[in-house]
């Protein structure tokens, strides 16, 4: 395989997620559901290390972010407020024949045409010129037979809580768009319940849904998944400090777990929403889509957010800076990055083709923190006297992380299937062992093995894969 | 406040968990929405550590058991197989006055007659002579003016990935009702994926929603919530084994995080559902609930999912043994318990009023591996030369654990605050630091205080806190 290509890079990646147990297309028994994924075991501990290492450099290693855990489900005004349920639309146009769904600006730009959060009629207008040119034709089938673009909301609807079982306009409720909205709604309650000062920052993580008109790319753009949102309140004399300081720490944080700096690029949003001062995203070169794509969001919001929950909501949101004595609605800068999409950048970047011995090894080169599973214990051989001390150590090292033990097939095998799902190291349990008390361990990244006494391998692994 | 009295203990708890940041009430700025709960800072961390503690013992621990991260949606046909579209229903009735809605069953069980599972039939009929003899009654405002009982779906609908953006029945799908649909779904891969031999368990964590008639006790039932699944696979031969194991390990799960052992009562379902073989719950004694509830059902299911699922998919979920040659599908023992019912019930046990020195102290004695934060440093004077050598002690134990910061107010009244949201150690930077080296570290529980060098505290607190 030519991993430059990446249309085969993507087959190939999307093949080991779903053979060796990462990720799933959902129902697949029932014939699939569209925009939707499962993550299977390693795809499970992945995104908790995922998950955790982010929670960890922007809650835990600071002391001015809290974390919040806020429901999917909230007051259906809150999305009005945010003007969710006005504005929060694709233009989405449909081919008569072969009943394909398409955005309609991603269909123009195929023809140069940017058509980007352009009004509807800009949109058909355009759409009418190729048209009259005998230039329209259906992405999937060609027909000319294509409808006029029309607005499409993006908003999940739901009948939770409804006095009736039967869906209805009128008790219509949300699944959230994006996970920030519970963080305004919860602003209040963290403020009278931690007291923090300002500034600060309140962190969750939780899923989103849109009801995306095409969703592709893998775990790319899905219609359920997962965000990690931060926003982070202030007196707005702050803000270019403050927006400065989360774009040196956001950015230093992939390169902590090991994305090269030449794969991250700043993107700056020449057309901002009307309440934003400033909005960049941190874009990663993902070579299994071909170029560089928006991984994650850092905004400036202004005090759009609390302005318009405190006007719908009727409640008072600003904040009394005890020290000057002054009355503000704080400003916020958001940090915005989806789960999948971080996760899937880990996994394009570590994605690694080798010729070891005339062989082709697949290796995930993970960051040692973020590798599903981070040792595996493989006796020589299935007889009592190997396995007996390698259950044991098993046992012992599966007190402080997750571990495999494997005692199927050849060495090399073994060594073959925990370097395609990332494991940093494998323990060989020999006959040796038996009389040397020690066990080898080899290294996933450079192959090289070295032997380890059993009374030291929990120190030398919490050293080494730094837990 | 006598805590052996139920309500009080609730209202104190309720008001514990909002005052501190640990549980709030949805969208209170808008008015609220009912049934559904956001956790603040310290209930999202409690929440984590229930979910890492019961995924350590669960899969982590084991050899046996693997992860499973699927999605909310999944498709809808689905839930036809396991028969939750026609059959997943409350009896509901409707005060004609003042509007408000009730379990049919719930109200009779108030006149002493057991209507449990019991078809509409029969319970229109016991209504039917409650209303002849005048003594039905509205519970909210006692009018007699109540209408029948009639099915209620407790399915919550959605218009996800539907072709419009309006709700209808045509196009429904279905936010699952439970996490153990994903499970069957994913059996298949499962098995593709990582080749486990029987028997085996699949595990995870996941939002549910179900349109409860009426949401109630807290966190106890509530229309989003979050579950705690485990699926066994195995041979029909072995399902008394595998049942009592299971049943003994989750008992041990609850011992070994400092529930009593007179706090638990296994309650045995004498009404099965027609598939099952076998159903324990394990009840907890809130005494914030006044009495034994359900937290957690080990049920034996037979065949029935992965027999239904295959039918209804067509695809074939039969288990082929190797070494027996025999072809067969694998029964299921579950384990199943709710995220906020586990936590709430070790917030009940954790939560403590003791006098000290004539006052009240509050103290949430959960076990360390839960409590929301490890360790709270706290310099004596908020001068730069304690808070310096107190900060860098905050940042050296913050890489490995959640850790406070604190220079507020008297000593007193901050170590009342980490014992009111169950911090287990306090560490006292005072002016004696700065020629020992050492600090004061404060034991939640005993109140006893040690002097321990600050180069050993990383050491003290991970062998303390079993980190």
């Amino acid at each position: 395989m030519n991993t430059n290509d990446s249309q085969a890079r993507m087959e190939a990646i999307v093949s080991l997620c779903k053979r060796r147990g990462f990720i799933f297309a959902s129902s697949e028994i029932y014939g699939g559901f569209s925009g939707v994924y499962d993550y299977g075991h390693y795809g499970t501990l992945l995104l908790n290390n995922v998950k955790n290492a982010w929670q960890k450099s922007i809650a835990q290693e600071r002391m001015d972010v809290v974390l919040l855990d806020s429901a999917i489900f909230m007051h259906p005004m809150a999305w009005k407020a945010s003007g969710h349920v006005d504005g929060f639309n694709d233009p989405q146009i449909d081919c008569k024949k072969c009943k394909s769904r398409f955005r309609a600006d991603h269909l123009l730009e195929g023809f140069g045409i940017n058509a980007d959060k352009q009004p509807l009629e800009f949109i058909n207008q355009e759409l009418d010129k190729l048209r009259a040119d005998k230039k329209l034709a259906c992405p999937n089938c060609s027909s000319a037979d294509v409808t006029e673009a029309k607005v499409f909301s993006l908003m999940v609807k739901s009948n939770l809580g409804s006095p009736t079982d039967a869906l209805s306009e009128e008790n219509v409720v949300y699944l959230r768009p994006e996970t920030c909205g519970g963080i305004y709604l919860e602003y209040k309650n963290t403020i009278d319940s931690l007291h923090p000062k300002l500034p600060f920052g309140i962190a969750q993580i939780g899923k989103a849904f849109r009801n995306e008109i095409v969703a592709k790319q893998f775990v790319f753009r899905t219609r359920e998944f997962e965000q990690m949102e931060m926003q982070y309140f202030h007196h707005p004399s702050q803000t270019g400090d403050i927006f400065e300081g989360w774009h040196k720490d956001r950015w230093n944080f992939y390169l902590d777990y090991g994305i090269p700096e030449n794969k991250l690029n700043w993107f700056k949003h020449e057309k901002l929403a009307h309440y934003a001062s400033d909005a960049y995203d941190i874009e990663y070169n993902y070579a299994m889509l071909g170029g560089f794509k928006e991984m994650e969001g850092i905004h400036a919001r202004g005090d759009f957010d609390l302005t318009q929950h405190s006007k719908f909501s009727g409640t008072d949101l600003s904040y009394f800076d005890e020290a000057t004595k002054e009355r503000f609605v704080p400003h916020i800068v958001e940090t915005s990055v989806g789960v999948a999409r971080m996760t899937l950048a880990f996994i394009d970047n570590a994605y690694t083709e080798e010729i070891v011995n005339d062989e082709t090894r697949v290796v995930l080169k993970f960051d040692k923190r973020l590798s599903p599973v981070k040792v595996a214990v493989l006796p020589l051989s299935k007889k009592e006297e190997l396995s007996g001390p390698a259950k044991e150590i098993w046992k012992t090292l599966s007190k402080k992380f997750f571990v495999e033990y494997d005692d199927t097939q050849s060495i090399g095998k073994r060594y073959r299937r925990q370097d395609e799902i990332g494991t940093p190291y494998c323990v060989t349990v020999d006959f040796d062992t038996l009389t040397d008390n020690a066990v080898t361990v080899r290294d996933r990244d450079t192959m090289e093995q070295v032997r380890v006494p059993i009374a030291d391998l929990v120190k030398y692994f919490s050293e080494n894969l730094a837990i």
